[in-house]
């Protein structure tokens, strides 16, 4: 079993590339993980959203393996709390072999087709946050399931 | 009316020092914002937690004046979405013209008489994150709940 991370389009902020590999690598300490980006689909800025939301969405079909368990982080997904999300991810470890990947769509959000591919919708919050900041929230979160299930303390440092 | 975001103990990260003042600064365009950081206790590290929260809590009791209008982020409180939270910043905005103050407390939460103080209290997640990552999230939201409020597009950027 191998996590995956994938998220559509480079950030701009430095803070973001500064935290975020902080609990990527912490999450290697637990299984494989690699996270990778997307990239911005070219000339987006002059493009109407429903056709780029289509492009990246044929960007990331193209780079899924039939056997992928894809999971969105989306707002319209199933929220749960920190230890509900770690059983769930239990599950998901235990029952399968295939790539586990996440993935964090573009400021659009994913298209029809990604939809229809996705085995799973996550919510991390009712709230709407940035698609680039939710990028920290979701390692940090993902960090501290694998510290949930592994009964280790992390102490909110 | 002032907005005021009180939060206890320093951070340990670099990129949240980095990432939080982006907001602030953002935040300052709409109304008087301030935060500020409230101390460590001392021999925090040899302390039982209870006594921790203890005296966490009367260092934020003593900085509070009567008037001021205290709101706990709390993983017991409400939750909303982005749109109800800014139609809640609205309400309180109107109401009064007392502090408007927003607190994150220390690792362990937040003691029973900060509870019994307290005028609001508002969840950001169902989901634990650590007490330093949330003053990133909240600042983010508190931006965005303005960014509503005054219908500017905010493309999460």
């Amino acid at each position: 079993m191998k996590i995956e991370f994938w998220m559509v389009g480079k950030t701009s902020f430095p803070y973001l590339n500064e935290g975020v590999p902080i609990y990527e690598k912490r999450i290697t300490r637990y299984i494989p993980f690699q996270s990778q980006v997307i990239p911005d689909i070219k000339n987006a800025k002059n493009m109407p959203a429903a056709q780029l939301k289509e492009k990246e969405g044929q960007a990331i079909l193209d780079k899924l393996n039939k056997e992928d368990f894809l999971i969105l982080l989306d707002e319209k997904g199933k929220s749960f709390s920190s230890v509900a999300f770690a059983q769930q991810l239990d599950q998901y470890l235990l029952r399968s072999n295939k790539r586990l990947i996440f993935l964090i769509g573009g400021a659009f959000g994913f298209s029809e087709a990604v939809y229809a591919r996705a085995n799973q919708k996550i919510s991390l919050s009712k709230m709407t946050f940035s698609h680039q900041m939710i990028r920290l929230f979701f390692v940090e979160q993902l960090y501290r399931a694998f510290s949930i299930l592994r009964k280790e303390p992390y102490h909110n440092e």
